[in-house]
């Protein structure tokens, strides 16, 4: 009996010392803690600081304005009150249904919240994360894991001859891909500035809508896959050789890469998604869509190779004229943008759905409101949805959610 | 060019708001800081904090005692020292190649370094990490991601009929895997308590270590299957259907399974592998090793169905006698050890290799020198490598490195 409770020590303290520290320490706080009522009560340890301050997507707005540039919509903030050490926030009302993230700010240093072990990273800012759900089928409950067949995902490299260069992809399969011996239509998902591979997968939550959406019977089961954006990377920052440099969203990098380096590159990506997956080949089986940078790459890709795909989807970015970023637009990717389009919206090439996402505030808005006059005026068909908010994942939640089901139909 | 100009400006911001705050706030201060003599500065911004400490696993131990259990040695800490708000700390000596872990402490509460986007997770633990490395094929350069042919990662769910349940599972895949139409031998890798599928694949490192071993030649391609060895649960926290708990290294879900379930199961994994992976189907091509709880395990699996494994790996975590938990060791998978450990060292059944690893001041010591006196004692065959310090990650990576390459050769 001695060696059995011996044994049960042992495996009760089977972990790190540095875990360890932390299970032995003071009693943990709870928080986020989700209320009866929806409301959320946050909590934050420290009877020595002088103001705790919690910033998030559940808080009004509030502008802030930004050197050469002007206004801009922000998370606002809101004050903790500290009682015998621990300071505290509780939303003043119930939050709807959602997946929120939020961080701390004390004495002005904005930091996690030790309670919370759900993190992710959004460009080179770590924010807690956690989901309200209410009822089947809201958004909460779409961005969550339900008991449903899961799909796998997978972190792998290709190989671009046009780049020259080792790169990582994110690429989800559905639930039966490994044994269905079927084969299955491609989703293309791409990213905005500063993010990378990992971007959809993290806050986008593409694993947990698309298994949904398919669960359901609302999508098509497909192959979805989720590139990096930025030429000049192999990989995310800390999964490539590059180690483990701060994440920015400047655009430096690019000046290293060929103009329009990524839009040249993405025959690469599908040749080897065609190669080492069970993929149907043909246009009418491949869809593309991305989010701000990556919505200017759809357009781009879509426009530049009129045959590749038959579903577009351009959420938060979108303009007339073609080009992207700080070099001059001189590539064939760019110009001739009136003969591309015409071309794209030919009987013969025109998508089955071309579809603009943007938020009513949004900073982009005015080019995707250029591109919608643009082609209402040349008869060119496309759809458009039109949200509250921003330049914000709660919209490209949104978009993917309601693109995704109308693919491949 | 006002067009592109207006392009541009939309690229930089395209991401959420909440990342433009971060971005356009303050300017970010460096931290951790490798200077050029490998040793390392952090920095924490916070001019009203009366304390800030780091603690990490680069700092000399001590020791802390734990109620009803002794003393256990614990990452040590250090005070940084304050200038014009911003708190620093250098390490007194450059530190060795390695993969480090660290935290801060303010005013008395454990929270991660805001100018540091790594992080990973242990358990209950968030803490911020770092590579130090020097040269070609020292610890930080296999821990690292280098210019070498990279794996593919799965994060993949399985149906045990054991259990009843879909299981999450994490699979490494060699370089090639996907185009070769070879068939690779498979390596299972267990965790310890409190850990779970997403265990060696953050702080263990397996990719990468797998990587750089496969691609010096030093290991055989083989398919590396990473389990989650709690059989209550689904899938680690926040990837399963139980939603966002708190992790903890409680044994109280084992209350809710069969005893041994997890070792029950395991033949569910390895038809789950063989069926959705080209792999040799025989003991010859397969192994099995873990950390800890999981250490246990590989030694119980491999002892009941002793016809499975060829390779056997236990990393801190072995006794005499059979049994894991703090339920009575009643289960078929425990009884019987004298009998069992003979079948399994049989001349018919024999592991090519039975590798015990340990650190000197590993709090499950005493069980492991019993196993191995209780081996020598019986002529059974085994291979023992004992290794500075306790029951920590930094031991485990090595014990992987080392057991890895041993494989089926």
């Amino acid at each position: 009996m001695k060696k059995i409770l011996l044994t049960a020590c042992a495996v009760l303290f089977s972990t790190a010392t540095f875990a360890q520290q932390a299970l032995f320490g003071a009693a943990q706080i709870v928080s986020p803690q989700v209320n009866a009522d929806n409301t959320v009560t946050f909590r934050y340890k420290d009877a020595k600081a002088v103001r705790v301050q919690i910033t998030g997507d559940f808080l009004p707005e509030t502008e802030i304005e930004i050197p050469n540039f002007g206004k801009m919509a922000t998370a606002g903030s809101a004050d903790l009150v500290e009682k015998d050490g621990v300071w505290e926030f509780t939303t003043p009302a119930p939050l709807a249904s959602e997946y929120y993230t939020y961080s701390f700010i004390v004495d002005g240093q904005k930091t996690t919240d030790p309670a919370n072990v759900y993190i992710n990273r959004d460009v080179a800012t770590v924010t807690n994360y956690f989901i309200i759900k209410n009822a089947a089928g809201d958004k909460g409950d779409l961005y969550s894991i339900n008991k449903v067949p899961h799909g796998t995902v997978r972190k792998m490299w290709y190989y671009s001859p046009e780049l020259g260069k080792n790169r990582r992809l994110t690429v989800y399969t559905p639930a039966g891909y490994e044994t269905s011996g079927k084969k299955y239509p491609v989703f293309y998902l791409l990213h905005g500035a500063g993010g990378d591979e990992e971007a959809w997968y993290t806050q986008g939550r593409t694993t947990q809508i698309l298994d949904n959406l398919i669960a359901s019977g609302k999508a098509e089961p497909m192959i979805v896959v989720m590139t990096n954006g930025n030429a000049w990377q192999t990989a995310a920052p800390g999964e490539s050789v590059e180690g483990f440099a701060q994440p920015s969203m400047g655009m430096g990098g690019t000046t290293n890469v060929k103009e329009a380096a990524f839009e040249l590159h993405f025959p690469d990506v599908i040749n080897f998604i065609q190669k080492n997956f069970r993929t149907y080949t043909d246009k009418k089986h491949r869809a593309i869509a991305g989010l701000s940078m990556g919505s200017f790459h759809s357009e781009n890709i879509s426009k530049y190779y009129p045959t590749m795909f038959n579903y577009v989807g351009l959420f938060s970015g979108a303009n007339v004229g073609g080009g992207l970023g700080n070099a001059p637009a001189t590539s064939d990717v760019y110009t001739d943008f009136d003969k591309k389009m015409a071309i794209q919206f030919s009987a013969k090439n025109a998508p089955a759905l071309y579809m603009i996402c943007c938020g009513k505030t949004d900073f982009v808005k005015k080019g995707v409101d250029d591109l919608r006059a643009y082609m209402t005026e040349h008869n060119y068909p496309f759809e458009y949805m039109e949200t509250e908010g921003g330049h914000i994942w709660r919209n490209w939640r949104v978009y993917l959610s309601t693109f995704a089901p109308r693919l491949f139909k």
